[in-house]
């Protein structure tokens, strides 16, 4: 559990890096608050830690419901593959946006594993006779 | 409880389908990432996607801290509303924005009564002395 | 725990609140969905909405990861500290985006405390030799 706690940790403090990249990028490329718009790099940033917000809303419950599936150990590989997930999307999206597709598969392949974990958990539960 | 857990992974899932038409409608009307503007019916979905995302922060913990004082049968019975109303929203909202209400209403309602029980439970509790 | 719950449902419905504010910015600077610019006063109330759904998605793990290593009444006033933050923030920002910074440093003050004692509580688990 404590190492499942750990790489949960580690994927909320990810995402305050990213908000301090795009709060960077917003002095660095003169895209003044309440805007969002206005300067190529400073929406890319913008647009990952958007994209990675969009992802923790589902990894973050599925990594908790899958607790009761799957032992922490899977758990944590699915979050660390996520991790290094995040990582590439960011610097091949700063890069060229065109590219950020393996680096998303990299992030939302674990989710969906967890995902699909949890439904084969369910239905086994379920077909063994544990109370809805 | 596992009917708790399908209804939370059928909520992810249809957020990773609204994001699927969000990149579908990217390619269909020339919507170049990083911009999330430029084509009317790409916005609608680029929207819906959103606001689904501003519900599902609310959803999913008042799921789970209702676990504490509603049984699992009427948390399941309100997620199954807002997995409904979502899909009368995006119908609604990309056929024409200004018809989105009901489909809202439609979603954030039960998380509204998940609120108010908790708020209720929490104070039924306080008064039979639990500790805070 | 039943303070825990009730600071998290607090935080919840503030939220709520913040986006009946953009609801109501929409049609007071006539800002017609899906857009989500077009009027200097509504972008501030959705930028406000949008940084607030950006420190949920790292406040509620926080609050809930701490539960295992932090007391109750810890949890609870760091969720008090970042509800006040964000008060002064929507103030703040929608009076004048350059003067955000302090209610911004409020709100994630208690975030980064929270995220900082589950590191410490997973290191000494650790070196204990609690099963990772």
């Amino acid at each position: 559990m404590i190492l499942v706690h750990l790489i949960v940790v580690l994927a909320l403090i990810q995402f305050i890096v990213f908000g301090i990249l795009v709060g960077r990028a917003r002095g660095q490329y003169g895209v003044k608050a309440p805007a969002t718009t206005g300067h190529e790099i400073f929406e890319r940033y913008y647009r990952v830690q958007m994209n990675t917000l969009e992802l923790l809303i589902l990894l973050l419950p599925a990594m908790w419901i899958a607790l009761s599936y799957l032992s922490p150990a899977w758990i944590s590989l699915a979050g660390a593959i996520y991790l290094v997930g995040r990582v590439v999307y960011l610097r091949a999206y700063v890069k060229d946006p065109s590219k950020r597709a393996f680096g998303f598969g990299l992030s939302i392949m674990p989710i969906n594993a967890l995902l699909i974990a949890i439904l084969v958990g369910v239905g086994m539960h379920y077909f063994n006779g544990v109370p809805i």
